[in-house]
């Protein structure tokens, strides 16, 4: 189930495995790498960081989707989990393998017009066609008294913004996104990545028991992305785990005032990140993760979060709950009324 | 309309009257009356505080619903608001009187893929069957730097996770869920609690005029919990109260930057407590909270805040309110463009 | 597209040109100027400000409409913004002018029963009635330990409560709304407002392209207030900019643990406010804001955020994208796949 997708010329931001939805990148491109003058920035602040360059790949999927992908014929659904760092700047080079109008879209980070993806603004690719898009990020700067205007470190995503309609409705539904994620200086690095994109009535446009199935190691720290699309709302729940609802998903303290919590609204445009040691105070198993409105979860929006043993092997009844799962009868057995359960 | 459902084995950790919605149990039980071995744990943090058992009684009720309860007869929708300190444990012996498969599933606390109360993990009680689900909580606990992994402490909820689905959606529907709080060391106490949980078109399962009607005293300490459950989205709004939107609903300092709020999205799996002053600032009178979705208000997603005065006796006008209210015409008003209002 | 209403008597709080979505007035009305006695008020800390008196008229408008206005003939959609500092009072004399029972019902500040602006506290005004609201406001107040009950300081909102259904669904649903602004003492000005409800399937109660364009120039202080109403779920999207998911949007300092968002839950009864600095990072030019469920913004709940150069000229290629937006095809194209696309 593992996929290793980066290219030669990528250093690893941090050691990942088994990233089973998408293709998870660092993006720590040495500065010697880059090329050409620096980005056009607007701040100070922004012109701290490394310019990266990366192209990405927009293609035609089976099953009617579309992906973004770090090579020819590797696009996937979401697309590559992109990484900066606050200060850094990340010029893509989009090509559009495909023969409809598209475009990528970024949440969280500067752009100028012309980098902004929408038909709106005359930004996006033709089919065939290749287009740069530049996404620069700064630290947090000080206004006046104790205001600071926020930088651009979060848990964001992006998405085409031109297909089908102005808001790229038909790129979105079909799979055209993927997670930005730009860290503060002195974030902690996860061992592992997961990216859950609730889209329409599916999660990584997959309904179970074919959405992903996460998997970690007893006590490995896990950062999850969780990102909204479509016409729907939803609340994104994870069994067992909880984090604080911030930018990190850490509190600042033990004193922190801010909220704990294991469900979040997870409506189209949002995004929201956090990190948790896996199987923390509950132990090894398999997890369900779900969206937690009712018919949404009973649809099929549900996958497994699977915390095996620390060394790696599997833990008592996680296999059973496995096969259960694929086992699972979703929309049928919500229609009806107290069904004899198959399980 | 008072209720007092607790057992002679338990002591009260608050002096509570007239909990409209359900019953209110705070779980300070001694030390030296819990049973048996230490529940299992993971991590130290949550050996420190005592382990608490209960019994809890899953019932058929009047009018199609189903009920928790802590004794035979008693159950009530929503169930029993449960309590722990972080660190402390709470076992539950779930003791199904119904015909049907369900289970207890709780949320922001720790437990094992054998309380997860899923069909998923063969977690759940058949029809008659008695099952013990256990649940841990745990104080903040850093992992680096100044990031710490969020203790429990929250306003949670429980509800069934199997009856009629695997997600418990005949459950919910049917009223199967009730409040969960964890508190933290030094949290400060409330004078009174009231449990409002939105689920579907209803509040607790009841259609305007017949939601609950909390009351209260000019100055007293009340705590809300609002919980949200089924397919629908909604927004709990309370008039002429408001809170910071954080773990508690009361800011830090004079200072803290928190969003003050007096409505909030209260989506299905979602749950938030906050204390307010009754009639702080306002006075004494009948106070709306409802849904702010029109239709929904309009559909019957409405109760009353009665606040007292100091004395507990009727302030001017609340009367009149509650009348009216109990005239009410609900969802014929509202698909009539400007009907004669009747008030 | 200027528009200036506040009268004589008014002192305005700061200084704002073009705010093109309803008339914004400051409410810095001299202590000497107020009229009568003391609010009637229930904690010291109230007692602090200043009475501020204001006469809203409530008219029929084109189109089928109803809005508040500041003087006769004035009514916009939404109404005047009202701001007051933490301890003001506001008087508000509502005078009907239409045909309809209707009301002015505030969240976030205090208010008697007799003010709350409800059929079911027989607060409206009959068809042609004048009534006195009085709103008033306080800072935060220590209970125990750390525990204060926030302050009136937030991004609020007022709209009917009594027109169609006890509600106000009808008054809502025709443009019966407007922001309520209560500052913190030491709180930014801003250079500019705007005010953008959704409402429903629109903003501001406009479909695209006829939804307000908000323009201000590069590096001036901008203050969002956003609203939502009606029944549909909405997010609040704006390009190229963010803000700190708290109070003011800023952070409270660099390491502020605080979530930078882009896109925010918009739903019915909710408001947030933030300030950005036009343009700051991006650069000018016409900038998107919009629901980003998809289906609402092909439908139109789209606007144009025009961000000038620092002289007030038009940046490159802002009118191409402003003339483009004119010819936007919305339904329309959102219904079809794939649609040939006009730009």
């Amino acid at each position: 189930m593992e996929k290793h997708a980066q290219t030669g010329w990528f250093n690893k931001l941090v050691s990942r495995r088994s990233v089973l939805a998408g293709t998870t990148v660092g993006l720590a491109v040495p500065a010697a790498m880059t090329v050409g003058a620096a980005a056009p920035t607007h701040t100070a602040a922004a012109q701290t960081g490394v310019v990266k360059k990366v192209t990405i790949y927009a293609e035609l999927l089976p099953g009617n989707l579309y992906g973004y992908g770090l090579a020819e014929g590797q696009a996937t659904v979401p697309g590559p989990t992109l990484e900066m760092y606050e200060g850094d700047t990340l010029e893509i080079t989009l090509v559009n393998k495909t023969d409809k109008r598209l475009s990528i879209h970024p949440h969280g980070v500067d752009y100028s017009t012309d980098s902004d993806g929408s038909p709106f603004n005359a930004s996006f690719n033709n089919p065939g066609e290749t287009k740069v898009y530049t996404w620069r990020s700064r630290v947090a700067a000080q206004t006046a008294g104790r205001q600071y205007l926020p930088g651009s470190a979060g848990y964001w995503h992006y998405h085409d913004h031109a297909m089908g309609t102005d808001h790229g409705t038909q790129g979105v539904l079909r799979g055209l996104y993927g997670a930005l994620i730009v860290r503060r200086r002195g974030d902690i690095l996860p061992d592992k990545q997961f990216v859950a994109v609730f889209n329409g009535m599916q999660i990584n446009n997959k309904v179970a028991p074919d959405t992903p199935m996460f998997e970690a190691n007893l006590g490995q720290r896990v950062e999850w992305i969780a990102i909204g699309h479509g016409d729907l709302f939803h609340t994104f729940h994870l069994h067992a785990h909880r984090w604080a609802d911030n930018r990190t998903g850490y509190l600042d303290g033990p004193s922190d005032p801010t909220r704990a919590i294991d469900n979040k609204d997870l409506n189209p445009g949002s995004s929201f990140g956090f990190q948790v040691i896996a199987g923390e105070g509950v132990g090894p198993g398999a997890w369900m993760y779900h969206c937690h409105v009712q018919n949404h979860s009973d649809g099929g929006m549900v996958g497994i979060f699977l915390v095996r043993n620390a060394d790696g092997s599997m833990p008592p009844g996680a296999q059973d709950a496995i096969d259960r799962f694929h086992g699972h009868v979703h929309a049928a057995s919500a229609a009806t009324d107290m069904p004899g359960m198959s399980h």
